[in-house]
């Protein structure tokens, strides 16, 4: 990936000013990709990079040490596994002027023993995570990131027609998980998840696509995605074989307004708890509250799911250009699970839907 | 993957009270499967097992909580996407007797905010990691582990075999990787790395397989592993196309002398440092330490890398039953490297190589 280090270092350093942070650091992951354009193999041995106001530098195993330097010109200090990362972690944070710090902020995906040796070398300084630094600067999306999501929701969205185009009674829940993710490797694109869940299974929101077979009268939640050039994409849409279960219709035209009622209030400006509240409401008002279990979207960018999350308490102020995921559902157990999810450009003027896709039921023939 | 649960954690509870350890938390991972034989959607959402002397519990996203019941009996404190898990987590150490605990051992791969939302929520507590409790425990292999892992080499000789068989001159690096990757598909084994390091890129340790084209007199280190039945394989060998660059028998022999050492060294009741030792005392001897940059080896189980370590610190005493790879090296920057890794069981009368490839240079045709 091919990144603007330097400015987005210094976007990161304006953050920490407002916010006083005096140390950010950041473990192999998607907050590397985004501020380095790449990240060391990550494993057990600690490694992370360390920003200070003025200075930054790597925490670095010597293994990885050569083939990092192909992709940064940041310091490292690098450590041998004979010797431990210690010794070169306190050098690390004395050449940038780092061993006495108030307040420092962590990569919250970073390994537990990752933060705790650095919060053990730093005594005495208060912790946080990047929602504030980092995570926010990731929630401004530019244009070539809108153009790899773009992209790569097209492609899920062939995929997702291909899925409907092979539903058959008689297949497996893996079955048609399978069709999904050959099409997806089809346009070089790495299936990352596909969630296939037929009649009580598509009550299950984290189902785990299993061997049931589809039958007659199923409905199917299928929300898929796949990854491709650093991005992923992520869309849920739901089928039907043969005549839908009783009651289906009226429950997907709720879930259908519930949708439209986020998209509607999803501007700039509003926060984030809103457009679950828009959501929610007509869920609950329609008397089936209790069965929307989930937050009703997530950000995406790099990582499928980060910052902004839609949640009834997110205080996050939604701006232009901020992707995220509008994705009520409602589950009935032992019945069926209905989830429509679409992704979104927040612009000036609302949000920008990826899918060209309809929400509508698919049926599939019996 | 189906274990003795019961078993595992009345294991982990005499572990416990040897080491007087209060309350031993595990996220989404490894440990988790090693303990329970699954593990929930590992995402953003704090979700932890809390294991005290007398009971344990779950705190478990809401989300998760449905198909995580279909593979545990284990009690739930569960949490909604509107509330957060602060409430719910303070439920679950009150369940089971642990919010006042001296000394918590956490999950070292758990990320660093779910470590640190409970260690706010146990004040005063010490904290360690597993290396006592489920580190040491999991070292221990089983007749149905070992049986996996073999599978698994074998699968990973074949892979490699199939990529002797490929080499010509004049295809990529990332093109041999292909050959590896597509035989593992093939047997169903899903590839987890494939290092190709031609002529100076396999100077590289942690090289990432380029599209460098191999040529006449390219030394090629190929190390390889993949995952089925949710266990990993690992092997590197050498080829080489047409004849070895000048200098490259010698060094062979010196790698290769190296790990006899470490074989002989390897037995139960020895210290891995003393192993580590062994390999590292023939290629220092030899003129070459300073280009043997890692340790020796790792150990191996459901995950790739895990205890034992066998690097020149390690104080842990090898036993009977623990797995781990044997692997020294030497890099001669821009010009080779050499590596030869086998993984053992460690036995009785020494340790178990798992491959059934001989350790010679692979001489393809230029």
């Amino acid at each position: 990936m091919k990144v603007d280090t330097k400015q987005r270092l210094a976007a990161l350093r304006a953050r920490m000013k407002d916010t006083g942070t005096s140390l950010v650091a950041i473990a192999p992951g998607s907050h590397m990709d985004w501020l380095l354009g790449f990240h060391p193999h990550p494993d057990e041995r600690p490694c992370l990079l360390l920003v200070a106001p003025e200075k930054e530098t790597f925490l670095m195993p010597v293994l990885n040490a050569e083939g990092s330097r192909e992709s940064t010109d940041i310091s490292f200090f690098t450590w041998a596994d004979a010797d431990g990362p210690q010794a070169a972690l306190e050098a690390a944070l004395d050449e940038i002027g780092a061993r006495s710090v108030e307040k420092v902020v962590l990569d919250e995906t970073m390994r537990a023993d990752f933060a705790l040796l650095l919060l053990d070398a730093i005594p005495g300084a208060r912790h946080s995570f990047t929602a504030d630094t980092v995570g926010a600067l990731r929630m401004r999306k530019d244009a070539a990131e809108f153009a790899k999501l773009k992209m790569n929701a097209a492609i899920a969205d062939r995929a997702m027609q291909k899925a409907f185009g092979s539903i058959r009674p008689g297949m497996t829940e893996q079955d048609l998980a399978a069709v999904v993710k050959d099409h997806f490797a089809s346009e070089g694109a790495v299936p990352s998840f596909w969630i296939v869940g037929a009649a009580g299974n598509g009550a299950f929101p984290h189902h785990q696509t299993s061997d049931r077979k589809l039958q007659e009268g199923d409905a199917v939640v299928i929300d898929i995605g796949a990854r491709t050039e650093g991005f992923p994409s992520d869309i849920t849409r739901m089928a039907v074989v043969g005549r839908p279960p009783e009651g289906y219709g009226q429950i997907h035209t709720i879930v259908e307004k519930a949708v439209q009622a986020a998209l509607k209030a999803a501007r700039p400006g509003v926060l984030a708890k809103e457009v679950d509240a828009a959501a929610r409401k007509v869920i609950a008002d329609a008397g089936y509250g209790e069965y929307f279990v989930h937050r009703t979207g997530h950000g995406m960018g790099i990582d499928g799911h980060e910052p902004p999350y839609i949640t009834a308490t997110s205080e996050t102020v939604l701006e232009d250009g901020m992707v995220f995921s509008i994705e009520p559902g409602i589950y009935l157990p032992g019945r069926f699970g209905i989830r429509l999810e679409e992704i979104v450009i927040l612009r000036e003027d609302g949000p920008e839907i990826l899918s060209s896709l309809p929400r509508d039921l698919h049926v599939a023939q019996a």
